[in-house]
């Protein structure tokens, strides 16, 4: 039996209802997220065993925060309470030319002050199989690093497989930070997801001799970087989000998975979309699923970006799809059909 | 003066606001519906006068959707009364590659458990000249087929007109048992309606040597079967709506009649869709309204797909457009210019 | 470690929004509730271990039901799926001199189909201390008595406290069924819950000699009848809850405990009500909390209380207090001041 | 079979929700009243046969208006249309000490401009038997009092009861204006209806020597003044809400009935305010149910009292209680317990 | 520094939720436009000082309105207060093929009566480089046309830079009427904005020899249009926008400007509407705000198509897009990424 | 010509709607709010001009809290920008015995991290007469105290009146900070206002001599203390609060003014809340319009005590009272009646 434990910081989302600007909106819409969280939601409504592990303040903001963490049933036996605060994070949804618009308050939060030593992380490993962190933990303040490092040395040293999505926000740290301790983790991690700008801000790593100029998404490029990052960081398998930004209304997406010295690119979805908040995430999780059930590479690549375009047609940022609602996509159906 | 009865159920109808899934919503919008309500409210839109009859318990629920018909200028003054519960439907929006899912609670309602002599059918079709069923009232239990079917056979006595929409809902019954009912209901039927399936599922009547290996909507196909529809049963008139689903987002729609061993196609529109549930029902509305004034059967499968066109773009079951309003589109007007 | 499972209905609660009517609303707020499953809620938000065990159908709407059991901490891992349908309550509430309303839409559940093997009751009380049943659960149908007769049975052999709120509704059951019922449970229950009522009409016992002339509660009534209870069927507990409607907006609320020969009564409140319905269950929550805990008799009758106060100053059915909130109350700050 | 007649102004209501402020509200709460209106809503609740007389624009505003008139079973058929805009009442519920505020947007609308002869009266009155209007519908013009002077002259030629309100408002009219045209219209009036300061204002008739230092309502001055008026006017019966306030948010609340030289008091209530808008409309709406169904005085006051208590825990302005309710309440069913 | 002072109607716009037709809402969003106040709160938004001139009723949704102003910075210090009511102007949202709808409730406004002594246009007019007024404002009354047209050569005498937006609304007076004003007011105006049909409607001026057979936008014809308009009244620039409507829910939208005999073209944007009401004011905002300062004229169009396009992606009337995002838009950015 | 100028935090505040939970919200409503901003907008409203100073973030929310200032009519332009955050206020509202809830994230915000030279005094203070500060400003950092000092020093300097509310808040600091840091501006004060606790937490000022064993308010107690401070301070005018909380729901309210050895005391109101929060801030600003305005001092404390009456029966924190309505609940209209 598979379990995935993920890491990483928990904050309130907050955001106007539908298309109104912060300026205009009496009331925010609440949510709680944050990027390893979404994952393990998104895992748990497949049907894997999830456990989430943060720092929070002992108040009822976040109390009601873990209660949506249940809900959806992941494991929250295991967060620590503590600090001063838990982050916030505004998102205004965009439409059309108009962009969507966030913005950050994650500092001096809970788990941004944390320890390695505030967690028990012989209880956490325990009878888990992975272990999922993102860029953003450890960009949360200048100790993360340390303690992001720590945890993942600790889940190689008891045999758990480990993944990371390299997810740079410039928000949060510089490239040159980002770098320093991404490529110090990369020696522990097994699984490495990525968008398209990541490898090169956060590993240095660009795409050799490929003709850049049409302005397009290049296979070859994509392919050569995941080469690269496997030759130089021994990882098993890199996978690559493709999106292509047709407006704030429409995106196209797709994703390339390389393992083995082989690339496997999914099928390309035309997304209108409904929220895009959490779309890297819920990728994470489909990949995740593929590879803890041993899934082909094509397969588990598939049933990735399937995971992932449901859930940017879903409103905020958990993937609340089922196995079956993503199995059904992959097998094809996507006309949105009513089923009765 | 013409004037329309339609027979069936009446549900609660539940759905998350906006695009939230079920699990999602504290709150859901209330509304009222059923396929013949359904077209009985838009035909009292467009300012024909109709009745509405069906069984429903005695509660403040079964009130309150009432109340909603009288808003609408429905007759509810034949509504029975009695049995124990009233249907609901539960409908969650489906939006880009994520269907529309539906959750029914159809059971053991007051409909379902009605016998043909709850209601007092002389009165009832005094002065009608319309009768209008679908294929989801028999198909409610086990007992409701014979009620259908002696309603049938009365309006028919009585002078009426019968129209029925063949509706197959493999959720409330298999295709043996809306054979074995549809086609006994068949003789007493003046007009029909279909989608693309129902033809095939329900009366087993297949395009005979038409090249289907294109996947796309097949003009000749449907002329066939509904000039075999009209063979064997001696059906008058048969009406089939084609829809493509390019996604759950986004369909094309138009309509074809078959009438007088000619076949009549009506315009393309592509709908941006607000809410498509009800699109089957406002089109029988608006075929009833091309039929009973008399209109070119060109006419009126053009008036039929123009007013089913509108419902797709408001949102709930209900069409609530005007005659104006479909006349307007009708000569051409989709350009969606505002009015001022 | 004390452990408590509760067994009965689990329902869609719908309501209009503030004071709305039903025939007003076009949204209902969404809740989930059932006697049993609010007792446990409210032990869990105590921090009682729980597990609520019930049959539903497997559809999207059960499992957002489910879901806001695992919200609140509610082990959900016994319930059973199959059968036909969730029951749905609809309540409208009411204000000054207009009664609340109730539609209940509870036959044909999967709950009242159920039957004794759906469940695996050696697992379910395996560890468990508590066992909390009401008497809605017999009512559901006619299989469902025999079915929470073998359930109490069970539980005694397996060495539980079984503890039974009489909560009679004549909407589901008539004073007959519910006191042939009854009288045959009543040797299980070692702590019994009642309203005002519910003793004289599903057990048939009156207060001896008492004056009710007054038309006001009577103290000595209830100690007589409690008295009376555990005399005839070995009851080691009684506990009353004394409600004095002003109106739909205020109520009087008290309680008294009758165990060992002696009755203890609580402090009284003058609530402004929020929220009236739940107020019983949260009171057996409060009730289990006390005897679970060891909690003197008149420690517990006044942390019943308090806990059953503040549930009816929070909307919907479950009662969101912790035991720090109740404690507080218990402890004399019931002047609503804000703590900052 | 009674049939009463309303005849007034129909108006869109606008409220903030809840208890905001105008200038904090981003969105109103729509509703569509009138004093005659309300009273016809009312009676059609309680099952009485009722149709609406009034003037509207031809746009959709109106439509949806009307919509609403028909959802509550009221007949719309005579509503004739013309002029050019329907007014607008905004209100801002008040609380505690806060008084509520209304501003008014009555000027220029249709029926403020309407004639006599925009409506056909014989068939209007065809078949009625009761006429009602209020002091409201001549004040909003200076054309209005003669049409409400030929409709009620029309309505006592053709043997109808004639009921009014005199419902003075400040912001319409002066007293000199109201005294003018209402002494007018007192010889047709068979049935009055006034609160405790519109005898004074609109006819000018005082208490004579009670005492009324004591600051509090004063039963021998309304018996005074009630009879007064039915020497002078010739009216049969007297009617007089006793409303007093205690603050924004609870009024004590009765009335007396004088008829036959004798008067009847109601029963107080102490009314938590829902909504006070509309308590008047509904007196007068219980009163014409008592009379037109022959109740006693005793009754009628008792039961006019009953259904306006009612009226004001409901919100918006219509009356949606049944005939049901009412009774219970009379009989003395004030408790508000849940009915389950 | 610049200074522009805007004078017009201001009412209260109301309009369902989402797509919900008039008929369906049970709440209206509440918010307060007129085309010049479009304008100043766009310019204000963009860091231009503006102050508004309107006349309004001294009542307190007039004053709900002014703080709407307040919020967003634009000066409402000669504001007159006097008249009698506040204009409505309720708008129901079309999709797809559904044509959004527009009741006008507008007469008899403070503004429509107002004369021109009203205001203190010397402290108006003091310290102000522009004056922008529209078509709208002299259509609301037989007087306003003086009013405008004496205000404009206040404007002129004292220095000021007048622009005007032709603006032509059917619904408020005739093309001989809207003909006879403007050509009065012509001579004042220095900038004029129009849309495709107001110069033919309103200054009967129509393209020469120019082929329309096409029925797609002619450049040449607009060039041809504006080129005639600056020979006949000396108009120094000419603006024009370029609407092209697919469907109610799609809008091709671009610009031209014409000035010292040149036409300049802008980008074309393919816009998702979320709300196309004030797209032509803000497009005027823009306008002026390259006018202002010193832009180019290509820069000039660029800009006023780029901040009317990001205003149909924004809710309600107001274009609240600061001059950064305009910026970021004209600079080539619209693919809509989320900024992180 | 007088003009205020308040100093302070300014504030997200985040509220469930209604009597919600936390816990069970998904949506917030959004005010912002901060002591010294109420009040402000308070005196703003009553037509008072004022300017408010505080720090905040340059992001997006900041700006949408600074439009709410502006739509009150409080000036802005003094705001200084920089800093990492802007404090969030978490409030959900009790009711009957169940209190309000508060959870502060107020730390690390731009004013907490403010320096005095971040401010221009010179052009604040320029035209001002009176400046008011609160106890919670000083309470935000370390650092906050000096600021504090120093401005009010400045602020005597310029010659203006300085008021300050010891607003005693135990989340922010101990009562020995807050001891140190007041006592310290107290003699810049010249007046202060307290609420029961505030006098002898803050300054160590208790009662002599007076009989506090009655439970109840004790109007010579108040006297007393407020006797001390003048003599120990050389404060010129005390004023104190006096609530009662008779639950979450119902409190009693008045207020002393103490000036000239004179003790003043105002008429008691018992409000049924509609929210609490900001009844003392706007105290502080009745108080001061009374000052400002050469009012008496019986009828000052009339004037504030009505003032911050009507602010709890308004929602969220501003007084959105006009002068002319708490004049009229001075003069005695407490009734609520509807001003129509």
């Amino acid at each position: 039996m598979k379990k995935m434990v993920g890491f990483g910081d928990f904050m309130l989302r907050l955001n106007p209802e539908g298309y109104l600007r912060f300026i205009q909106a009496d009331r925010f819409q609440v949510n709680y997220t944050g990027a390893e969280a979404n994952v393990c939601v998104s895992l748990a409504m497949m049907g894997i065993e999830t456990d989430f592990v943060t720092r929070l303040p002992d108040n009822a903001i976040a109390e009601a925060g873990v209660a949506q963490l249940r809900k959806f049933g992941v494991g929250v036996g295991h967060i620590a309470y503590g600090g001063e605060r838990m982050g916030v994070f505004y998102a205004e949804k965009g439409a059309s030319q108009r962009p969507s618009k966030i913005v950050y308050d994650r500092k001096y939060t809970s788990i941004a002050t944390c320890s390695y030593d505030d967690f028990d992380w012989d209880a956490i490993f325990d009878g888990a199989s992975n272990f999922h962190i993102t860029g953003i933990t450890p960009a949360l303040s200048s100790t993360a690093p340390q303690v992001c490092a720590e945890a993942c040395r600790k889940a190689k040293e008891m045999g758990l497989t480990v993944s990371c999505d390299l997810n740079y926000r410039k928000n949060l740290w510089s490239e040159a930070e980002a770098k320093a301790c991404m490529t110090r983790l990369m020696p522990y991690i097994d699984v490495l997801v990525a968008n398209e700008e990541d490898a090169e801000k956060v590993l240095g790593i660009k795409a050799r001799d490929t003709d850049v100029t049409s302005g397009r998404l290049n296979r070859e490029s994509y392919v050569d970087v995941a080469d690269q990052i496997c030759r130089i960081y021994g990882t098993q398998t890199v996978a690559v989000t493709l999106r292509r930004s047709i407006s704030a209304s429409d995106n196209e997406w797709s994703a390339m998975l390389y393992t083995g010295g082989r690339a496997y690119f999914s099928r390309k979805y035309m997304i209108h979309l409904v929220d895009r908040v959490g779309g890297g995430d819920s990728f994470s999780a489909g990949l995740l699923y593929g590879l803890m059930n041993g899934y082909t590479p094509q397969e588990t690549v598939e049933y990735a970006a399937a995971a992932s375009c449901l859930k940017q047609t879903i409103e905020l940022d958990f993937n609340l799809s089922t196995h079956e609602e993503v199995e059904k996509l992959v097998a094809g159906d996507g006309s949105g059909r009513v089923q009765r």
